[in-house]
């Protein structure tokens, strides 16, 4: 399957670290068994909450290698942002040889016109080799780069090897529609969006046309039956599923507090041997973990995947 | 009571336009006494969502006067956030004149350093007059300013003035457990602290040690019970109200589109004649007005509150 | 003479205060006198250093009156820009019923794709009315909003009440160039294009094609003579008091800190009467002071307009 | 001599490509040669304006090598600014293997708050090893971050690897002041100000206490001379020698298109053997290079060094 005509949830992997901070290559491995026993249609790694810039570029590489040989045959997006193009480059370069589907690019945040966005991703599409496919990272709120429907149509139509949106903008919902209705309307090919933004706005950017997630929230099995059951047209189950997630998906959602919670919650569901980040980072407060859990209890009683071991 | 004591819920009016642009008085009654009726302790007018710099001068002063007297003694705080502080000034006056409890001032999003954060608010502090009671508000996801907890320290400490802190900072929760803890320490004086955002963490940030709610969600009611069930302990009974309403309180928190969200359920409530912004104004898409109408009947089976005439 | 037509200088009015922060008639009529002295072919007011935000309302219109009215009969642009678009409505109003030749519109500093800015300036031309001259003021460095040519360019084409650009783009020169550019090749009709940010590169701006200066640099004069070299084509001579000048004009440019040193070298030239700001503002330190006068007497060497009364 | 006593230029050295984009060695070893003998002190590389984000990794190191050796005992400061501390460490330990003196770290522009800033130096510094001395680059107009005197003096106490302050604020001359009130009133320790932003305040700087530059203006002869000139106390030449050169300084000091002007200067002045930046580069305009001559030719009227053969 071309990334272009990708379907479903890649969620984005978490890095796992051991308590002194070393990669934790036995995580990796449970956490793709994991990913592909729920479900998923694909990995993202060395994304934004992957804790890409806290690691050595033979670390990076050797994480994505190995999501790529466990994921047995699904494709592996690598994040490859950097400051400068010859290091993009270079990480790219050697992930596409592991085999690789594809790789995420991040605008600067010092992009502002229309011309700088566009003309970033012709650079970068260059730099990077115009045979690798890219998703382009449409996240505002982080980025600060506001890129409209028609700069993504720009980019799209101008740009061959650009293959997925990862659309997190917010408000986003009235953009996918017009995305969808650039296609329509024959102005722009299809790509395949895949939403971010920690999945808080899933059940309703399925109905507008999304593919699918490409997030990292704690239950990634939620993420692929809300979008299952969207897909089939269960709308109602599929959003009594998702609500009875949101809060805890909410809570998660929450920016640089998140990863905390995230980790804490796949440490506790038996995927990650510790909730470690690597340094510098900001430990999760008692009350945080207090509130974690209760959010937990109070999710099982919807789902019983929250019914987990006391902590 | 003194504003540094306000607890309870203080709702975010909306100014309501009828169809030709004009202010539309009779609502503003229909709003004030049902916020009345939902049991607030307060109201803020002309805020961030009050449409206020689309109102010349001597509409603001109006409208500000009428829900004064509308509110039967509650106290009305008024947003005078301006870009100079002769106007902040005289905008204070007139209102204070009317009978105002007190101003939330926001700060310029030019502001950078602690310094220049703290040098602000004494400087506006002096311009209003220091027997003026004021409402710092924290809210960086929309004025690009970043308050440490030590920097509103500083602030309560150095301002005898300063009354409230509208607390929407995101993530946020341990920021009112730090406040609180300078209180306990004796290093802060009391201050109220009322949580906006929104209401998006309403549940835990009572938990955390808030006084209420300054926000304008749709459903002010829901507000008010779940900061009195808070209050009183009846801890799930909170959650589980105000879980309830999350899917459609996200859906409204939208940055730029959720005010359309509110004046349109407010309408469909029967409390605003029409859901008219004046221009410049995004309308809403028919695609959004759907998913609202959708959430509302979901949230219905939980609420009957939200069981409504179809619009 | 149109403002689209508009050549030669329109200086930046600083707004004088007396010693206790009252407005200082007799120094506004000082000003004008003297810029009509220097071969000034306009005025603008409320400026961005005119410390329009601390003025009141009536304040800005009264200073607005006298200014016209002192100009006989030069076109007087006034500072608008406002938060929203009814107060902008409102001055725009009553400056234009005294007389004013046009208004100036910076734009706020949440704008940032190409179609945000440009819907921007077709919302405040209507609100303003559409037969109200207005100038865009592109500043990014001190609003943060980019403006490339081809945005220039479809604001003055969709926008018929466009009639002149306030460059302060830096770098800007080839901006120049371009517009001009569009111009020739019938892409674009004919606007003013005055300069500011300081006249740090007034010299090759006229050279690009600019149509003169719209800046308060404390040597007015000195600007005017720039302008009128260059357009004899006697460009070195040009250079030349140019060239005396920049140490005092880079000096003076300095963002946050110029205003007092322009206020100041105004008093020691006995124009104004004091170099008073209205509060908030940073007083001048000693060393800075004795700087400007070590630049004034170094430049008095050059330029005998610089051999002032000590101190 | 130790970095934090460090007086007189340290160039920040362009990075020399050949047309093809390769990196041109023998231009750097001619590079260095001419700092010797302009009386640099020290020299800085890959700095902001080196296009360090462009090269690969071993391209870096090679770089930091050789000008390390061609130096000759000179302090070789690199810069080691990267999105994480892992790239930040490894680059760090290979430069001072190799015998750098110290390392340069800017911050990153997501800093706010006063706190965020020292914690962000307090972490890169212990990640690079407590035994290297940094460099902290204060360039609020680049970097977007605002440090205010009393955070530098946190840094400098609570640090003690950092050595050197690379001064860039703007303005900046009271900042200088006030530093160096706080080292003569004890409150801080001694450390070395050399001063960037272009050179636009040279003159100034050296007289309020900075001991010298760090720029990469295309005459670095000029800075050392107006560093020693200052430094003896021969005031006025040191100004009438400085002035000379501002009308090119500033505009050589253009964010985005100053580095072509310098390096196609250094490529007139028969130092670098092209002007070529790698990709993506900007092209100098035909008109740029028009005015950059017609710059030189008026300055070779002050300046013999200046006089150069015809382009």
């Amino acid at each position: 399957m071309a990334l272009d005509d990708a379907r479903g949830v890649f969620p984005i992997a978490p890095t796992p670290f051991l308590d002194d901070g070393r990669v934790d290559a036995g995580s990796i491995d449970r956490l793709v068994d994991f990913y592909l026993g729920c479900g998923a249609t694909g990995v993202t790694v060395l994304g934004q909450l992957g804790e890409a810039p806290k690691l050595e570029h033979a670390e990076s590489t050797a994480i994505a290698g190995q999501v790529i040989r466990r994921a047995r045959g699904l494709p592996v997006i690598v994040g490859v942002s950097a400051p400068g193009f010859a290091a993009m480059r270079a990480l790219t370069r050697e992930v596409m040889e592991q085999g690789a589907a594809g790789v995420m690019i991040a605008p600067p945040n010092t992009l502002r016109t229309d011309d700088q966005i566009v003309g970033y991703y012709r650079q970068a599409a260059e730099a990077i080799g115009n045979d690798v496919p890219f998703v382009v990272q449409d996240y505002p709120l982080t980025f600060s780069v506001q890129m409209t429907a028609g700069v993504i149509r720009r980019i799209v139509t101008e740009i061959p090897s650009c293959a997925m949106l990862k659309h997190e903008d917010w408000p986003g919902l009235d953009k996918i529609s017009t995305l969808r209705g650039f296609e329509r309307d024959g102005s722009m090919r299809h790509i395949s969006i895949l939403c971010g933004n920690g999945g808080l706005f899933l059940d309703y950017e399925m109905e507008r046309g999304a593919d699918g997630a490409n997030t990292g929230y704690c239950f990634p099995d939620m993420l692929c039956d809300v979008v299952r059951l969207s897909a089939e047209g269960r709308r109602e189950e599929a959003h009594d599923l998702f609500d009875a997630h949101l809060p805890l998906l909410r809570y998660e959602q929450q920016p640089g507090a998140g990863l905390a919670v995230r980790k804490y919650v796949l440490m506790r569901r038996g995927i990650l041997a510790t909730a470690t980040q690597r340094r510098p980072a900001a430990p999760m407060s008692a009350a945080t973990r207090a509130e974690v859990d209760h959010l937990l209890e109070r999710l099982a009683r919807h789902d019983p995947r929250a019914r987990l071991e006391p902590a």
